[in-house]
């Protein structure tokens, strides 16, 4: 099978053991993670090869986050190594009323230092068939964004489906330039696009506020998003009604052009880790889109997928196809195995 | 008071800490349990004189099995003692839409490996008013069920009151017989069946399905036990509702050949650790039994005790009776004794 | 900003950790709390500049909790040093239908044997605007009850505004008086009273059970109360309805002489620690009062205060005005802040 | 066999983890154990049957003590329940030249409150052969002190082998008697006895310091015990030299009239914990004198055994008679058995 | 860069936490280690190109014991996969003079019942420049003897250079056949031999006892292992010696046949971890003597790695090439790097 | 008494449990600390009143160095807020021939872009005493820099005693000056100055090298140093013998002009923690110089205290007067104090 490649940044994550607050810690709990390299474990797990691309610095850190990266058997040929430091964030988990929080210490990553040419596109593409990369990279810095437009010119020259996460940040994008500067370019090239109605406004102005309802609203950026983006074949995003930090309802829909196709509802009740959410539902829609013949079927699985995230402490999706497809099949019950 | 006599087997069980999936955990909980055994710490916790059957091998870890039992005041004195290894499960706890999983190592265990004559169940017996065992037992080796046959035979003899939890395991029973060629034989003695329509099904082919009710299934499979083993006076089972990984819902029914006997629903919104519920329902069964005057009073003790179980880690129920007595009360509240 | 003075007992908490039963851990995880100590730390994360006042042992465990309250920003310049112990409590947290268990162990603490002249209540309420203590200090002993009384004659000599929260506690008063001979004298100097129906009628005999509605028992007992203490100017009381361990909901209501007025309600469906929750909502009620121009803010915030303290580990409030004032005006979702 | 029976206090003992200065621990690691029940607990995992004899409180810390003896097979059919708690110690481990640090917080505890008739003490004494007792538990209150001597007069009368550990501990006795008014009476009915100069000063005014050796001394103290207590047959001692808190040197002797005998000297140069090292002495001179023909014998075991004990966490000697007597036989490699 | 490929078992091993005994641990440490995978594991930290070769269960342990070997960029490329477990052994850490104890629990694990054919050699020998195995895989069943032979003769065709481990365990060849019968025709295909006197005499009858000196009989086992197996150029040793549990001194020796060469000696005064001192010490052996061109330097290289190994938690050594030459040039300071 | 003051950088240090190598740790234990920070929690914990000074960020993370400094009672009431981020870094703990691994992270934290004019130097030093300031602090940046000559210039104004630590650390000054144009000009107006030969190289080109003994180096620098800084009344340094990375040997010197005073020699044989060392020196010395009569007494003093460091985890020396005083008093033994 022809490989999937994903870039972007992967971050040390510190967290504090249970529901303790940043103030109360005496340690933190450590695992990796980040928009691109989440959805490259993802399709690990699910059986497809890929590589994740980035630059990490090299020292203990740099190595660890690769390490991580190869127990879940993603490649890891094409990383840069070099620069000062690690990316970092610090997560504090929230509970009912108390949302959670997160401390971003990622200014001065390898990656935001990145340079054009560090990354030889010809060869990470080789023998490839999908380019993932997140809204999430070019907002790093100019440089991150450059190196965004080079993968991506060389991914279109070779024929290789593309796909995006619009992923607004709204902390980020402070070097000097907005979105709407930066993201059209690089969201034109893409066939496959993850997002709703506040990243298109922010990045496109594109305004589809329909007063009457959300799914009105939602229905209008997928078709504006489609007429503005012509290649996109497909636009999806998933849907998170939150009750409170801990019980969110989720679900997920596909525009494809032609219809809106709708997955199930989930109540997940007791959210264990809800970072990651959002990377789980692009691995497991990547893996739809390649796997399913149907569009139905791949929302289906993105959405059952990213549902079990909920229940799995770190970043990344360790659930497996059998596991997906059994939840997706309609057995919510959660009984035990044996 | 006479004493109660359990047989089976008890496991090392080792699980990974909070949510985390086997691939994630550094770490393993330990704790020990098993049908029979679990029985036996919930009558010893109850205030009955109860002793633990078994064949555990002679290392550090069967050691370590009878220390817990003592230490809950289970009687460990005719405990046989060989064989090669302390069986062993894992367990993967699940949330919401994740199930639990089970892997059990087990084989080769030392009671799996117990010969006639091992037991000398004359003496066990001496001063015991009954004797309880679980269809696990018989499931594992030609053996382990072999003793099981020697000891209803003598436990019948001297008359003493038998009870069975019927718990059919799929993965077990490979050793080259069908649970419909042994259990019949072994069930036929007993007094007090705990057990559904499944492994009706399976153990005597007894068919009673109502396509219009799960309740009217269960009434018939009743009555159809009861009919096939005539010696029977109690037939019960727990209820449970799987709504998800994280909450059911919990009752049980009773069946003394005259009346349906149901108990209280439980809603248990925050399971902390479903394994031996079942166990902890069949010892609440046998103290209820042994106890009170009606058998309403009795299956209500036994949900009760088996719902509080669902709050307490471990495969044990470490909770009293004053504590089962004060939510079969109807106290649900779970406000805090200060 | 004049400084609010609060007077009682800090002690050590002792708790399994997770939903260990005392039986079943091997450690204890340690905090600091009671109730006076909680309602300074709540002032003090709220920016008041607060002094607890207080009787400590010359021993490692008096200097821990002087250094716990330190690191929230409470002044101990006036804690008196000397006795044999400190106060510990053990805490058994609770789930769904097993309520948590409270173990004292604070008998001979450092303050049941503090004696007047102990404290200079002059220089302490030297730039003091206002006096807070509780209805659990009279109750540990004579000596504490006597600098009760000490405390409250100057704080009324010199003006300052007093609060009590009732708080009985029924496993107390047993050093030969009841609560309706000694809280009388001390709650008649209040301006604000903390407490419900039950205290008032164990402490004066306050009989307001109406039959028809539990809201009508509270607002005859308010009434009658502030006939009995025509000092006070509120009396208020949270709203705890119990579904279980694991689920509570909560409000708060004020009563100022003219009229009620209600907080929201809140449904606490994941409960992480209710411990300390009345005295998160005493801290949130005297910051309110000092703070808003009306009684509605000031239970507004209260409330909103004390439902966050329920999703914090620990006796203590953890959370800061910013997080009330969100919370409070009406963002229950629990998102991630990144 | 016929029973050994010991009589004590036996504390819940809470510790800091690692290193950690009490000022620093977020936890207590929670151990159990007292001079007599220590002992108990020795000579049960050596295989002797033992009853431990104490007044625990009837509430969850009583129970979870008990629990903890029944673990390690130490019989607990004597034990009184009552009164009002548990007592506790708290434990900083040293390092190097920091040198560890109790903090006792057992006052009041229920063995504190014991009174004569409350154990039967004919009935205890029913097929015993053997009485241990710590001179820690006279100290603790009049009424601790009086049922020591109940105790001793029924084992006197009985014939039963008496033994004593002097423990000398400064910081009790603060009941309003010296040791020089308690222990003469009861020290003379014992027939073994250990302890050293420095308590043998406190309790019986015997002055035996030799200026030109610590031997010498030693000396001189066993023929002056002897002379003093004639119904001795022998006085032994453990001898520590300390190097550090992380270092200690061991060793122990034996006088029995005759002659001194020495054990081997050992060297612990990392120890794990030191508490309790005296009473795994003690519990293996017990074992060694009732086990062995030889004095040389009884030494041996007891000095190798508690080495032992200094590389176990916790109070007690978790260590077994093959484990004692591969060391005593010279085996101080720690090699790893495989 | 031509591939090591390394034939053995993986074993998950669990151990209580710091120094606590079986009997006293609530929880298991997880690692994985075993001979072969130890060496592999080196290597690979080490650069050299490994692959890992071995069979393994199709459930979670096996598929986690792949991820750790991924982890450290072991190739997993021909590892089969089937069978029922997962070999397991139990470590408890030692201290002073308790020794370490191992309790194995490995039978029936998926290597023991592998098959020839199952690997297919030619395959896993392609790009392949050295074979090791360890003496303990033929001594686990007749079948993973039959597959060493396999894998030898494979080996040996196509010219690889291979090495061996000794490695004698007296608990395992319980299958029938002892070493000596299958030993020699394995061990005179290798190249390299790790191993001393011990196992010379049990596998291949080699008396080489001096009453002289250790060294002697060291010196003698070499030259008549040599004279046995003339195809092996290097026969080299470690030297452990046991001072205590908590303190070894460390050394190797290398004979290549001219003459012997002997590393400097370590004392390793603390020791942290000391399983997987010897496999170290190979893979240490094998990259010397695959990069370094004097024999001095390989074996230098050799023992400084494996000294360095017993300063890190868990079978393996998580030391790189510039560590393990800062000490082999001298460095013993253990400063902080900063 | 008047205050001490102390400038410079406080940090977020994160560790991996017990011995385990960073890429082995799934959790970081976290304590905070920094050159002068350390020195005033060493003399807040000997009673002096002490005010840190620093800049620190206005998030979780700047307000958690905060509580941790108040919790130890060091003044933070001149701690300016604002800037990006904690400076964080990683240490790995050595053992033996490893030594341990410190990765700094703290490039562009709140300190490194403080400006002049943002601490206000003549507030902070009404009714100071003392000034210290270390080495790192002017390497961080030149901002840093410039604020250190701006407290050093207005301390020098009002007649403060002023002390550094050269504390000279390769990896910092890179920001485009070298020591030798930074250091002089701030060290001239210290009268007490720490640091080796090591330093006065670096910082002010003074060559002491004695080829005959460390000694002769060491008199030659403080003689050196004390004829380039007429102003400095004291010169003094901790001595430090590696013998391994757990194993230091540990000692001071002071020379005041007149005479070199040495403190006694102290053997660590078990570190626990030897981050803060230096630190620990100079929080004793300030003590010692500020307390006792003669530079003997104070060097005896510093050099106890930091002896202590040692054994503590952590970057501060939470050891107390009496504790130290012990200890300098000769006893070296670590008895349990009980």
């Amino acid at each position: 099978m022809k490989k999937v490649i994903t870039f972007g940044e992967i971050m040390m994550r510190l967290s504090p053991p249970k529901n303790l607050r940043f103030s109360q810690a005496d340690s933190f709990n450590i695992v990796f993670g980040g928009g691109a390299s989440n959805v490259a474990v993802s399709l690990a797990n699910f059986g497809i090869p890929t590589q994740f691309v980035s630059r990490l610095p090299d020292n203990d850190f740099g190595q660890r986050a690769i390490m991580e990266l190869r127990k879940y058997g993603v490649g890891t040929d094409y990383i840069a190594r070099g620069g000062k430091r690690l990316g970092l964030y610090f997560l504090e988990k929230g509970a009912v009323s108390r949302g959670g929080k997160v401390v971003y210490d990622r200014n001065h990553s390898a990656i935001s230092e990145i340079k054009r040419g560090m990354i030889n596109w010809e060869k990470v593409f080789g023998n490839a068939q999908w380019f993932h990369w997140s809204g999430i990279t070019p907002a790093i810095s100019q440089q991150a964004a450059n190196v965004c437009l080079e993968a991506l010119n060389t991914a279109q020259e070779l024929g290789i489906t593309i796909s995006t996460d619009l992923n607004y940040r709204s902390k980020l994008w402070n070097y000097g330039k907005s979105p709407s500067e930066v993201m059209p370019e690089l969201v034109e090239k893409c066939d496959i696009i993850l997002g709703g109605s506040y990243a298109a406004k922010k990045y496109f102005d594109i305004d589809s506020n329909d007063n009457n309802s959300e799914e009105g609203t939602y229905r209008s950026t997928c078709i504006k998003l489609m007429d503005r983006f012509p290649k996109a074949r497909v636009i999806a995003t998933s849907l998170r009604e939150v009750i409170s930090a801990s019980h969110n309802n989720w679900s997920g829909v596909l525009y494809n052009g032609k219809k809106f196709i709708k997955a199930p509802d989930y109540q997940i009740t007791h959210i264990v880790d809800r970072v990651g959410g959002g990377d789980s539902f692009m691995g497991g829609l990547i893996y739809g889109l390649l796997t399913y013949e149907t569009d139905q079927e791949a929302i289906d699985f993105s959405t059952a997928a990213s549902c079990l995230k909920h229940t799995i402490p770190g970043d990344i999706n360790l659930s497996f196809t059998n596991e997906v497809e059994k939840l997706m099949k309609g057995d919510k019950s959660g009984r035990v195995a044996r």
